[in-house]
């Protein structure tokens, strides 16, 4: 049951915001009381920019209903998430008939899987702020990739959006990528690798922050040493969640973790198990949900949310 | 005879683009309602950039009257077009003449076979939103080349002149042509490539995304395994048009093919009624078109649109 | 003797040019109702860009009354041109001086023999569109270098000051000059090359385009099998120039030539006649006048009007 | 006990920057008549940039209070600083909640440890001057790194952010850290190194400099020539910060000196002794405050100023 | 003794700029009319870009009254200079204190000695039109290195800062000194080298233009067939500079000659001499100047200003 006074937790969380201005806050608002979570402090969100990045068959033939953008807006609504996520194209296919229905987030940046590009990792910008204001959007997406040799474009572009984007009330969400020649493929997600991610977003001004689920490694020798000296715990799924949390803002900006790549059912469910335990802000999953049949997705996301709720 | 009602059909099309602009449906309006397939949800379109893609000679020597720009106003006007796209010149030197005779599509960015450019394949920008309000044009034209090096580039301009169009009330024509260090040159009409083409093309805000026909090939071999699990047929050029059709949006996005390289009658034919029968919106014609004498363009445009008006 | 009321001829002419403003069309008058050459249709315009492209001991040495930028405005108002053409430096010496009594084109772009550059030939912006109407000009004028790798960047460069500079009212004049890796050096003016050279600055929305005397040559190989099929001629100067003023929209652009390099009188004029009789719309010539003596100067233009007069 | 009436000594400070207008005159009052060294001319600034530049573990770990962005503003506050420079993230969190209780400087551009960038070191620009605005920040600081390929981009973007701070009312402060392949690694604090960075920053318009306290060691063998020759003294502490000082205008520029890298309390006291004896205007303490438990960190604090008042 | 009536060569010399508004007359008027050489044509200008081109010590430890901004605009003053040229920071310094004292240039790119930028020499742009106005000075200076491969920016930078200086009725003077792989080292003061340096920056718009003494060598080989056929006389200092002022305009454009390295008296004089009997309009004396001590700089300065009042 969705909540519809804004409780305690919300009005908290707001409160680490108290920086930006009413239209962001009631954006930052919009998100945490829709759905399922509402009132919880908590967020599931469902993604799809899959098309974009890997291509339409990889994407949706196995469940091809995805191929369909107004698919998207129906799974979130019917399965109570907090707000979709998708490319210009899904969002405007389906921000007239689905106005007001869901909060929508719009990705900014995009990549696929057809250019090499000859260089340092670096999405495309593929839409604007004044695009998201246009197609009423509680929010804007945007992917850095840390550790890239093209870092400052990304973090320029970035902090240009996000100014903008507050500027015109809406609420930042940065996904943060290591990836490049700074890091290894092993260590993308190694756990001092994803807490400084964490920071980066949060040190440029992101409102929500997305990374994926951290490993029990550490890829840079002088944060090993500190590791060790501080004997800072990171064995276990949870131990490593909360300090990616702690490490954004000591927990004062929402920090949410992407579900990876499809598995099954039981797999996906331990993992935001141990997610949960560690004090994350929730969970973004994109093709666990959509590329299932809609009612084992929909089953799967009740689930999750189960799992967040208490 | 153009139907001079609203039909059923285009306005099911323009339900689809409801987060449009009334400007935008108007002039989306305009091409679906024009020449011989008015009101059938067809289109086919003459454009004709190959003076600035392949040179003067190459283009028009065959059929000398091409030379001149109000030869091809005049040709897809009697042809009963949908509309006629060339580059910018092509295009100021009939548009006062021809003014509101035949909705045209100012096509935005060009390459010539001079350069070698000595890089990724990018086109230069040779017009702009501005110049297509001035001389009243219905839409905008820009062609992308998925797996160049240079994408972003190519999809940064094209996301910037989309909002831009979709501000002033114009439509979005993508060329979507795979090339570059992404794909092998045989690749480049692949039928996942095509695919993955016009999702990109969707994903980037196009109203009308022209492919070429795809081949019985699939090029990447992280797509061939999904081909190949899911079933995904594609023996037959309908079912490959189908699949790439569905690959935008489901369907929800006007997908046409070009004609290719200039061939016989019957081959031109034989195409568009595979085409066709694959549930494609049209073609676009070109050299197909004006290099022959304008008689027998005018019977070879009549036979194609006979095919689609079926 | 000037004509002064608007010939036959320039009203056709005009009407090519029927979707540019008043402005536009106002300035292009003027440019065809001034000099020897009023109304005739035909032009002779003095460039002076030498001083900038050679350097000043090389241009003027030999005629030191050049070194002083008010000679050249003088020459090229006794002598009856249409116009005077030259850097910002120069027109701003004069133009207040000599401000109404010469149409002045104002080259927006210009290179120097000091840098290599040491990649694609691409000359340095030094004007604007702004500037030309601060000082009366009437045109800008470009180079562009179809075949240089740098060709997107000058092409775009060239699209957004001509849609600035038609906003403005004034006419535009393209150099168009081919050279980089895609044309050999003995290829830079082959008839194909010269030719597709027109075809890209029309396209672009040249109003009057300026290219290099054609030599009885076919640089590419896929432009030589079309030559030979259609049996296009291109034996003699006035063949070659037919085939570049068609290649530029049938006649319907301006199209003059250089005068290239310094040489005698009889082969200056013997070339002119060659052009002349091709049908070019004029010459433009500068070395081949400013460094003569005035006397020589003067008679050598006055000879090349008469043979565009007849 | 912090001054209330503006002092002789500030009155003489803010005399050397009389070409800035009023509102940049009072933020650069305030900085100068705020904390424990208010009226005195001195400056102890607590800059905490570290959680973006070395990650948040190896920043916050040791003391883990700091993960908090509140930390660092109670701890300037409390411990009597005239500053608190940081990230937009940090300041944008404690903006609201602080506001008005400590001058800020946002830091504009900003560096990781995870890219290695691939080229000439060059900081990310993560703010800006409308954000500095926003935020109700007194100061925006800056860094470059002069010696580095990349000088002209930072040089430049400097320029502008400085014309755009001094037009809202700010101050400027710049972090001038030689770096690249200008200087050996040793030679990035060589005395004659230290004096040109100064010196740059002063004349690229900053009102406050930050350099790291010079070595006894003469990096350019032109300068070193010049030292010889006019026998500069550089043996001591004391007199190579004077000769700093004096490179920047005399000592009518604002010179202050980090401090380093975290060390023991009497290693840190003894070197501010040394460069307060060289006529330095401050202290910039980041890792060596905010890394110590907060009561150590306010007691070494306080010896600092108390170094500074005497 | 200043003049305070216009003479008539300084009427002579503004009839030159007629195309340029009443704001710019104005302010070359000022430079014109002011100091010990008010009224005669001629100018000596106090440039000191120096500390940040080569560094504090080896500017000014020689003469450490310069480390102080006020000195320069002292020194100035006193010498009856026609202007003052520095960085912004130098200006800044002193704008508010000598306001209307003495026209002050604002040089608006730098390079500095660290930095070996691993690339074509370009300057970094550290100032602005805008900034130019709002200190009150009276003109804008700007170098560029003809023969540069960075050749294209730096004059686009220049053509764009002098179209915006002229609109604010500011002076613009260029520092012309070819530098790259264009030319050798030795051949950077050539006389067809600095003869085409002068025309460049005439023809890119400049008012003043300032060059180097040429040396009595020829660098270009196709300049070198010019000079021996045209008989250019350039073996004696005074020829060479005859012929650089007539390759600017003939003479209708201001070139004033740089002092070099520091020397003694004696050969300073000897070289103004030579340069007055060619025709110059001036020297540019800086490290002969603020390297003396004052007495000294003053006496060194009046013996030049008297060479060239006579």
């Amino acid at each position: 049951m969705p909540e519809h006074r804004t409780t305690p937790r919300v009005k908290e969380i707001l409160s680490w915001y108290q920086s930006d201005n009413p239209g962001t806050l009631a954006n930052l608002h919009r998100l945490l009381m829709t759905g399922t979570l509402a009132g919880t402090g908590k967020l599931v969100i469902l993604p799809v920019d899959q098309g974009f990045e890997h291509g339409p068959a990889r994407s949706f033939a196995k469940n091809p209903a995805g191929y369909d953008p107004d698919y998207h807006f129906e799974l979130a609504i019917e399965a109570g998430c907090n707000a979709y996520a998708a490319p210009l194209g899904f969002i405007e296919a389906g921000a007239a008939k689905y106005a007001g229905q869901i909060p929508t987030i719009l990705k900014l940046n995009n990549s696929d899987s057809l250019s090499k590009l000859g260089g340092a990792p670096i999405s495309a910008i593929t839409g604007s702020v004044k695009e998201a204001v246009r197609l009423g959007c509680a929010a804007i997406g945007y992917t850095i990739y840390p550790a890239s040799d093209a870092r400052n474009a990304q973090y320029e572009a970035l902090a240009e959006l996000t100014a903008e984007a507050k500027a015109h009330g809406l609420v930042v969400v940065v996904w943060s990528y290591p990836r490049g020649t700074g890091v290894s493929k092993d260590g993308e997600t190694a756990v001092d690798i994803a807490a400084y991610a964490a920071q980066i977003a949060a040190q440029l001004g992101a409102h929500i922050i997305k990374v994926k689920p951290p490993k029990a490694l550490v890829e840079h020798p002088e944060a090993k040493k500190v590791y060790e000296e501080q004997k800072i715990p990171y064995g276990t799924l949870p131990e490593r969640v909360r300090h990616v949390v702690q490490s954004a803002f000591n927990g004062k900006r929402i920090v949410i973790f992407s579900g990876g790549e499809a598995k099954g059912t039981d797999a996906v469910l331990e993992e935001i198990r141990g997610i949960k335990e560690g004090g994350a802000f929730g969970s973004i999953l994109g093709r666990n949900a959509f590329q299932r049949p809609k009612a084992e997705a929909l089953k799967l996301l009740a689930d999750v949310m189960k799992i967040y709720a208490t």
